[in-house]
């Protein structure tokens, strides 16, 4: 495949033809390289991790799932090193191609994922989720995102990065696309099939930067409308920054176990932001995140009384436009500590959340984003395709 | 040039014949890939660093100073990532050979230079000490090896690593061409010419595995029988290990601002051990290293009333064996911390050090170190010419 976006890891071309009938019969997709396919590599975004791996004995269970359905797998697609980032950037492989903001990052670390069906080189695609990577991405290079509630969709055959937060994704461009994968992938649910109130949350939107905010008022105003109840809450009374500095916290406790053995073993390079944060994982220990993981717990409760069985919480997904590729590192720091003080809300809780591709600001995607309970899955999904169809008279 | 051994640098193919007469006609030395040679990028042993930076428009004061003395540049060598490490390890070019243990690492961060010594390819070779990268690879590769009195020698364009620790030092694998070299580069001094009594660092050699200390007993006695007069000292009442943490500290709170703004700007890839060391420099500020200054003054003051102006200290350059080149990053760390006991001596103090290889065990060499009083740098060289002549009859 011709891919001049980057999208696409160079090293493997990999196609595997979907079954001759099923759901997503002649809809093509693409899988982060995270994703194990059955005799390739799974690459994880980093070289020294493909050269210490063999070939993969089986596919993930995602993967045989769609390509079940009739999907065909036409690629892997380059992530940030061993799922480590938000920005999409990556120093081996290459920044895969923003096709809606060519100067800027596509968002990660579902990078290729998002470039790839932004670009239009596969209808849709897998990413990964633990600590933002399909959301981020999907508000960047517009797209349709899911983050699933944690547990929902099966990660075997997913490169483990923090157990307690990682999530099987996905993205496309289309909202009906969108549902008819979460569809086949999410588990049948007992949840309501339709939000019955709208739960605004003003810290939530209090963050992001008034571009963002202005970019999503008539989309904000369009969801509003397409629900019986809205109310405005406030998500974190103590402040999202503290939510956010325990979703790094208690996530890079796990991933530093997680790599500890690889990395003892056999020394491998990484770009010096990535290398940054697995020093920071490896000098955690237990006492660090036993106060993070009460707090996780008090998030969690407070979330789900709060969303009952159908209610829906609504966000920017990034308080900020996606940055310039040529971004130095501190200021790749603060952003992506900006864009976590909102993705740590499902993050910390384990709930579903949707973004969506309604917005921009001067061509810049902005997305907003969906929080709904715990198993709200396939009520987000619908729900999106409600608004999409409602948004088709307002295209951004 | 043919290489088997990886000890130069693959990128660049550099020979500048030597001035027709002159001292060191006839030789041929290699430089570290710290040092500028015109119209070359500097790689400092990681691409990303060769990436971002431009040809020298000048070359490097030794350099010119060899050239012009006769000695032809037969190449650049391969050094640990931007000088940090001991011991000879790097991911992007490769671990040089160890000629004379080709299963163990030949020490670094001048690890180049010492394997095209040792392996025959060049006459001698220039390197750089901060905290023990001549030192240790002479001691691990079997040759004689300088790091000058700070100062003495000028640094003009040598890549800045930790400037109060920096030095440019060289290899020889036999005591004449060593002293030749060093009659040249450093300045004339008014110093004695011969040690007037050998103190025995009891501290030191206490350090040190049994093998290294058993391996060096001959050549002590050796020694011993060169001077006047021989005493035991103990160096540091509070332990070595305190002097090893602070030349940590002092050396990677400099390192640290030597490379802040690059690494900001092109956020390079390195290999992780590397990373590790800039992450934590990057975390020091001036409150941290105020105690190390202090004792470091202290440090200083003590050694050269100590040394006086003929005295001489004589302690292993390594209290270890050159470890298997297939260790484990742990293993590596436990290393490079035992070794910094030692090499922190000279580093601290600014003090001139010569490693003499007239010691092994089992074959893998074992170096014997002298540090002299400050700009006693050519009294050592002159003694070990003359150790090196009564140890001839005592091959190792």
């Amino acid at each position: 495949m011709h891919d001049a976006s980057g999208a696409f890891v160079a090293r493997t071309s990999i196609v595997v033809p979907g079954a001759v009938s099923g759901p997503l019969h002649g809809l093509t997709f693409a899988a982060k390289d995270l994703f194990d396919v059955q005799g390739h590599v799974t690459g994880a975004g980093n070289p020294d991790w493909a050269r210490t791996h063999a070939p993969a004995r089986h596919s993930a269970w995602v993967v045989d799932r769609l390509i079940e359905a009739g999907a065909t797998l036409v690629g892997k697609t380059v992530t940030d090193e061993i799922s480590l980032g938000l920005l999409g950037i990556n120093r081996f492989h290459g920044t895969p191609l923003n096709p809606r903001a060519p100067d800027r990052v596509p968002g990660g670390s579902s990078s290729g994922s998002a470039s790839a069906v932004a670009g239009g080189l596969a209808d849709f695609a897998l990413g990964t989720d633990s600590g933002g990577s399909v959301r981020i991405p999907a508000s960047f290079t517009g797209l349709y995102g899911l983050r699933p509630t944690h547990g929902a969709i099966p990660v075997d055959g997913m490169m483990t990065q923090s157990p307690s937060f990682d999530t099987a994704g996905f993205f496309a461009g289309d909202a009906s696309t969108f549902e008819v994968i979460g569809n086949l992938l999410l588990p049948a649910t007992e949840a309501g099939t339709s939000p019955s109130e709208l739960l605004v949350a003003s810290d939530a939107f209090a963050t992001a930067d008034p571009t963002v905010r202005e970019a999503l008022q008539s989309v904000l105003h369009l969801v509003m409308q397409a629900v019986p109840g809205v109310r405005e809450t406030v998500l974190a009374p103590d402040g999202l920054a503290t939510w956010c500095v325990n979703q790094r916290l208690l996530q890079a406790f796990e991933f530093g176990q997680t790599f500890a053995e690889w990395i003892d073993r056999s020394n491998p390079t990484f770009s010096f932001e990535v290398a940054s944060s697995l020093v920071r994982a490896a000098a955690l220990n237990e006492s660090d995140v036993s106060a993070a993981r009460l707090l996780r717990a008090s998030v969690r409760a407070r979330l789900d009384e709060m969303l009952g069985s159908a209610r829906v919480l609504c966000l920017p997904t990034s308080p900020i436009l996606p940055i310039l590729r040529n971004a130095r590192l501190s200021e790749m720091r603060k952003a992506v500590d900006r864009i976590v003080h909102l993705t740590c809300i499902a993050g910390l809780t384990g709930l579903p959340q949707v973004s969506l591709p309604l917005a921009a600001s001067g061509g810049i995607p902005v997305g907003l984003s969906l929080i709904g309970p715990r198993g709200g899955d396939r009520m987000l999904l619908a729900f999106a395709r409600r608004l999409a169809a409602s948004a088709t008279t307002r295209p951004v």
